[in-house]
């Protein structure tokens, strides 16, 4: 009897694992670390269902793979196993090099590397280990392969990594405005001259897509809450590495005491062995720190007892930072470059869809193409083009009441 | 205007907070812990949805009770806003006393003093500071209160707890099967002298929740690689305690290393900072302990790769312990007594109502009133009574591949 | 590009339709005719999201029969392209022969003939208009395949028609308590000397989906004011055919007024003509006709103002029969033989599970096969296989008041 | 005990009927006559599933209302017991009077009246039956309250009915594009100055409201086959009016060949009785009509074998136009006039929001008001005003295969 793996998934049913390879992957230490990793960082904290892990998106994005490969057989893509198995390899482990909490930390931790970077380098020492079972991956994953759609459907505007996420992260958080109809895009896509694009008909699945990313990114990503509880996590780690506060964990020292100097590549044993508990656990810790800054930051995300953020649509004014500065500096006892830590503002933005250097082309009837933005239908064609910026300050609030929860 | 927050939750769409003493409570320290509480500890190494927290979960149960508030008083039943305030506060705090991984590790970090004991001393501590405002609750949790039925809300067969968790287990693992129909079990609750009953023409609702708690308790509860990961974090514990290994978590050493004498009254300060964090991050740091058996455990749990399990109908053979025990002990290069934490073997049992000690009350037309497992319907009168027992044997797998994904 | 259709389908997402002799069999008359077939008879009268058709229901079981043969292939059983088109449309066309209201009016239109024995005239008079193209279906769906197992898949206590219905009525009533794990089910299906069994890890679902076919019955199929509606609708075509009254329809009158002698096979035209618009065009027109027994029934079918009915555990004394009798000639100035229309008495059952002539086997790992009711577990062993047997009483109600929403 | 019935709904769960007058209502012939109506006129023959009733929907506008109003009264809006019930009684019946297949046939067979007209000339008959029980819902239906904002919600851009309609008319037809999170947006409503708003914060649900809601627009609502199919319908009764041809519904023929002269105000008894089954009576009784032009098009109704049409972004060229009814008279032996009944053209359009007739205001927590298409938020300021305008035609596919089924 064949190899055949099902795994529960309240989003699609089943995932079903069908290649033994693909399961070795899985039972990889590197691939379990994920399951330590939260899908969101903190975004339980507005949203207290948002607790799934990289593992269990990862795994989604795989099934969507499969189903996406289906189809385009199905229209007459020709895929070969190897390519198949190739496909859902690199969406597994496209996540593999995501360190704690996700995006919130990145670019704290490890300064110069991307977690595309890290991925491609664990990939790379995990196909060493396994007789190069990985290289059709990896041709994939970076873009080498021949078949370019097979790339697209692991990167670009068109993958399934962002579809997962926008169904998962809206199923999890209980956001059903982010519900996105992904099964109608997949049978919507298409091969044209090795790249991946949408039939004629599926335009407003397409357009439902990017105001639904645009939604989740308002209400969920950048909720004012979930931005200020990230941002007074990347505070309290720069603080303890300014102060020179140590973790008890070791790990976490390494990465965050000497970050200038630090090559990922050397150091990727270690990174392998650091997971969102590290951080949560000198959180803990550091609540007790002698140090009031950081005993603020960490004590407030531990009780969720967070700082006051208000969102701006101009940048905000030096005079209110100043002044708001000066109140915590006087509140708490401390300088203002400590204040530094507790007051501090900032700008947001996303993008829903920006045509300079992203596509998703629709292929006509007529055997014509066009990018979505040039297609003739006023929602995209007017709006989604620019990208939607915000400003941001946060500041200690004097009597030191939490935010509301929503 | 009214105080009011509402929370997104992806079972129930959303939860309200119309008072301002729930959202105080829900702000406290002691609350927030049960962020860092998975509500089915390592049920996740199954179920990679199943990451919801305790807090989730008493937020859903007092949802849950503020409907059966209103659908009891729509049927004549007088409850003041006092008592509903305090049934309210009731459930939302009923879970308030567990410890890290919940049920898994209950007995073995405080052996002498269960999770409702311990929310009991909590709420009493939070009483005291919040100068009586749980006085009404207390006495409902406890079952002091004029109004049975209020307390049977909170703990009975019939209560929102389990309801809660069963919806809400389902929902997170994916195990459709485990759906209960709670909306139409809350329209036919009914109160009759004081006690908590179910309308006549409830009983196939009630008769369809209890198959389907059976249910989750084999597919999903008691599954034998959940039990087999949570039976391993226990033995981890166990044979930390018995080498004396070091946490770097001063609490979880405090409740490790003198479980004995210890009286959780006199340490509830520092059981309100344990949480699975402590237990997550020894296990991390004891992955590399010099001690096999002690790292053979923990390496298994961080990365999935878990000890064979099989349930058997009749109790193991003391001989086939004995034999695997041999096999682990010669393998590890280890001693008989040690290979015990490696190879070891018990019982499971789940009863699916038991009328000795439990009671769901029907309430027919006619005004009498029968014990559900008395109603002449086969499938309760037959067979749901008796306990179902398995007894398993986990073992150490010799060439330590791990356990199928489900 | 190979031929592809989709359909929306609110209960799987999407149908795939990617043969195109299974498009030209779903676009012919015959087909298209069970559009006008509600899937439910009167159902939504009590529950009124039940008003999806028979059409809709074998779309379903046609998407389930791909996913139950996609499965068995990965489990390395042999099934041709031929074989699959064939259970396909066997599937897709199991319900063909269905006549107006469905089960509601089966041996009253048509006395002497099942609805599955007009299917398979019809199926073989398609099969002639399409020079054989369902050879291999009607040999599937009258077991003479050798792959008995295929037959199985459409025709037995396994085949993928019960497991949409349920699902599907469960899905348009919203009575959530019908859902069943269909996806863990067809997952667990296996082929064993060439006869469809059950892994024996599937043994608790398959008790789960025996308990909520039970539900389903007795909370929906046989709730009592649908009961007593579709008696009613029995009655008022009873009544019809006893004095003559025509309707407008002439295929209605023929099927009405002479079924003695009628043999379907040589009224297949007309059979074909015939739907639920026929009959409720009929009751709207005969709601004003002069017989009051005809008048009332129609009256009362149309405004949803019912007939009283009661449910007894024990067969319903001639006694009280006799006195609802002679209230409602009272009341309404008829004969007694004449009230018999508007008060009569009946029995109803159900069988979860009869081993006696149907059978659910599993498939141990060891190899041995059991019967689902000889397998040592309570539930199922000691409580399923009896029927469960229930005696109504229709009555008219003398103030003539509907009966409850619910 | 109170009066109370509860109705399961797939789409909500449970609705709950606590008023014995509300359930009056509801049991009225001219209540129940909504059975009869499909919610979605044809579009079942694109999304078989999408067969729900006028009657499911407005008890599901009634259950919003019910919750509108308890949000409101949490944020301190006064609305009395009887005004509730006004507001209540209004949703409920506000679709009364809508005749066969909904809007598809508005016009048609009532020339000179909008179904609103309609249903308050019914409101006001049933009001004198019922002494005066529905004078404070026909003043809140027709905006002569006081309390305006009680009208806006039975009547106007963020009415509980069209939120209804999204959310059914969505589950039903299984697009989950358009599934809007209407839990979210009833809890951002809010009274301002006797006026319905949303609050600052509901600004995006807004957005993704009318986005979702353009999204049904296009998708299902003016689904060209959808479309084709309802204006076959369309021109089927025209013919049979123009030619004179009986209906055997007594009812159809009355509206049907003198609707000139016709008063509804005269014939609301013969409307009353009027619903579906009359039309599809009729189209099944045509499809064998002598007249070519007729039967082709009930045929092609009943058997779903429609007409081809194309949409266009101008207006359709008389030249085309000409050339396709030259081809159909050819084809069908008929002269030109006649074929225009089956080869014609038209416009469709669909605005998402026109700031010039509605209107949705922000309230902004500063307290100041605006527009919603005056936010400062690109998506609706630049692209949701314009009207999408497309042209279609139909015409006689000469192999007269059927289209697509999507």
């Amino acid at each position: 009897m064949a190899f055949r793996k099902i795994i529960n998934d309240p989003v699609y049913g089943f995932i079903n694992i069908a290649d033994e390879l693909i399961f070795e992957f899985i039972r990889h230490p590197y691939y379990q670390r994920l399951r330590r990793i939260h899908q969101m960082a903190l975004a339980h904290l507005v949203y207290p269902g948002a607790v799934h892990t990289r593992l269990h998106h990862s795994l989604g994005a795989y099934h969507l793979m499969g189903n996406a490969i289906n189809i385009l057989r199905s229209k007459g893509v020709e895929i070969s196993k190897e390519e198949e198995l190739g496909a859902k390899a690199a969406i597994l482990l496209h996540d593999i090099g995501h360190g704690p909490f996700s995006h919130a930390l990145e670019s704290v931790l490890i300064k110069n590397s991307h977690h595309e970077e890290i991925s491609l380098l664990i990939m790379e020492r995990m196909n060493k280990e396994l007789h190069g079972a990985l290289d059709q991956a990896i041709a994939i994953f970076t873009g080498k392969t021949e078949k370019h759609f097979l790339h697209q459907l692991v990167s670009s505007q068109l993958d399934v990594d962002r579809m997962d996420y926008l169904i998962r992260d809206s199923f999890f958080t209980g956001v059903s405005e982010g519900v996105i109809g992904y099964d109608r895009i997949l049978n919507m896509l298409i091969v044209h001259k090795n790249e991946l694009m949408v039939e004629e008909k599926g335009i407003q699945s397409i357009e439902k897509f990017l105001v639904s990313r645009r939604f989740m990114y308002w209400q969920v990503y950048l909720h004012k809450t979930v931005l200020c509880a990230e941002k007074m996590l990347v505070k309290a780690l720069q603080r303890a590495a300014s102060i020179g506060a140590q973790s008890q964990s070791a790990m976490l020292n390494t990465f965050l005491h000497n970050p200038g100097e630090l090559l990922i590549r050397d150091r990727l044993d270690d990174f392998c062995q650091l997971d969102d508990t590290d951080i949560t656990y000198s959180i803990k810790q550091w609540a007790h720190h002698k140090d009031k800054v950081l005993s603020t930051l960490c004590c407030g995300l531990l009780n969720r007892n967070l700082l006051k953020i208000r969102y701006y649509s101009s940048p905000i004014a030096n005079e209110l930072l100043e002044e708001k500065q000066q109140l915590a500096s006087g509140y708490l006892q401390i300088n203002r470059e400590d204040a530094s830590y507790l007051v501090f503002s900032g700008e947001v933005r996303s993008t829903t869809y920006n045509p300079g250097n992203e596509h998703i082309n629709i292929l006509f009837k007529d055997g014509s193409v066009k990018d979505i933005s040039e297609v003739d239908h006023p929602l995209i064609h007017q709006s989604l083009l620019g990208a939607v910026k915000k400003f941001y300050i946060c500041y200690l609030n004097m009597n030191f009441h939490p935010e509301a929860v929503h």
